[in-house]
């Protein structure tokens, strides 16, 4: 049922930094029409964790405080903050025993996906967490193609790698449709990318 | 070292939501007096994590924002954000192919843990990790007492569900003692907790 204000307009649960949503089921659904990367995965996640599928969930964006007011008999208000950068990756969880660890990227170029979207300290973390047995891996969705694929880290380790040595700064389209798993959108799961997974393991 | 200020005090690096820090061994040492048991676990995980043993990391605070400025040639700042409520624990992170998820709480009475640390949500989590092969718990402190103990998930979701028939509202600290693995202080390791999780295993 859509819940809707008195104008008429349709209510839309506001995002919080924990990334968490009501289910689409709540709002209109004109076709995933305008959804960013990030809105398909919570989705995605709320419906696997709804299904006792898997855990998984997006990182709150680390802020850093300067400022706090506490007034009288109301709430906490931060009245100075910063973005900080994040030390790890924005996707951590649990699925059938395996730890899962992965960053979800956006790209409007059409031929291939640049690099300086990762940055070193994501590369290292991901690199950390597969030597203790997690699962990592990049969701990459091409905007324009409107094609989401599951690419492996080791893939992407080696691209990163390369790039100190002379390397590409970018890795083509050609090479993540080849070697990556293209995800297609179900019903009720826009981005099903636990079918990847399973190909990895 | 130790980095000083002009004055001749210490430099500290502040703390950010990621709950990242610099390893103590940039900080002068007063054998770990007044840390709180959050940094105590940061300062292990980045010890963990220096020595390849585990990859865990405290998430960021989840803050709604609610009014950004954009001043020019300057980064972003938040002018007006509030607390919201995790949907998860605190902590999770990957060790030996296991996926671990708790959460650390400080408790200053003596001969019990209050169970309204806890939130359902917390629980809910936990139980659905569980479900999934994660391994969950709390480390609890006795600040008091000076006495960390690892409790298992499975004994927090029993006297948490006996609340409902009546059951006490606390968990008495002879029951932690004796259920629970109690945690050691180590050299540069505030809460070495990956021994008592040998011993979940």
């Amino acid at each position: 049922m859509t819940i809707r204000y008195p104008n008429g307009n349709a209510y839309r649960a506001p995002a919080t930094s924990t990334g968490r949503r009501f289910p689409s089921t709540y709002t209109t659904d004109y076709g995933k029409r305008g959804m960013t990367l990030e809105e398909e995965l919570n989705e995605s996640n709320t419906y696997y964790e709804l299904h006792g599928l898997a855990v998984v969930h997006k990182k709150p964006t680390p802020i850093r405080i300067v400022k706090v007011d506490y007034p009288k008999r109301s709430a906490a208000v931060i009245k100075e903050a910063y973005f900080s950068t994040a030390s790890t990756t924005d996707y951590n969880g649990v699925y059938q025993g395996h730890y899962l660890d992965f960053d979800a990227k956006e790209t409007r170029n059409k031929s291939s996906f640049p690099l300086k979207n990762f940055h070193q300290h994501q590369i290292d973390h991901m690199r950390a967490c597969m030597t203790q047995g997690g699962i990592c891996f990049a969701i990459i969705k091409f905007v324009t193609r409107q094609e989401i694929y599951l690419y492996p880290a080791a893939k992407l380790f080696a691209c990163w790698d390369a790039q100190e040595t002379g390397g590409r700064k970018s890795v083509p389209y050609a090479d993540i449709a080849e070697q990556g798993i293209l995800i297609t959108p179900e019903l009720q799961l826009p981005v099903p990318y636990l079918k990847a997974v399973d190909q990895l393991l």
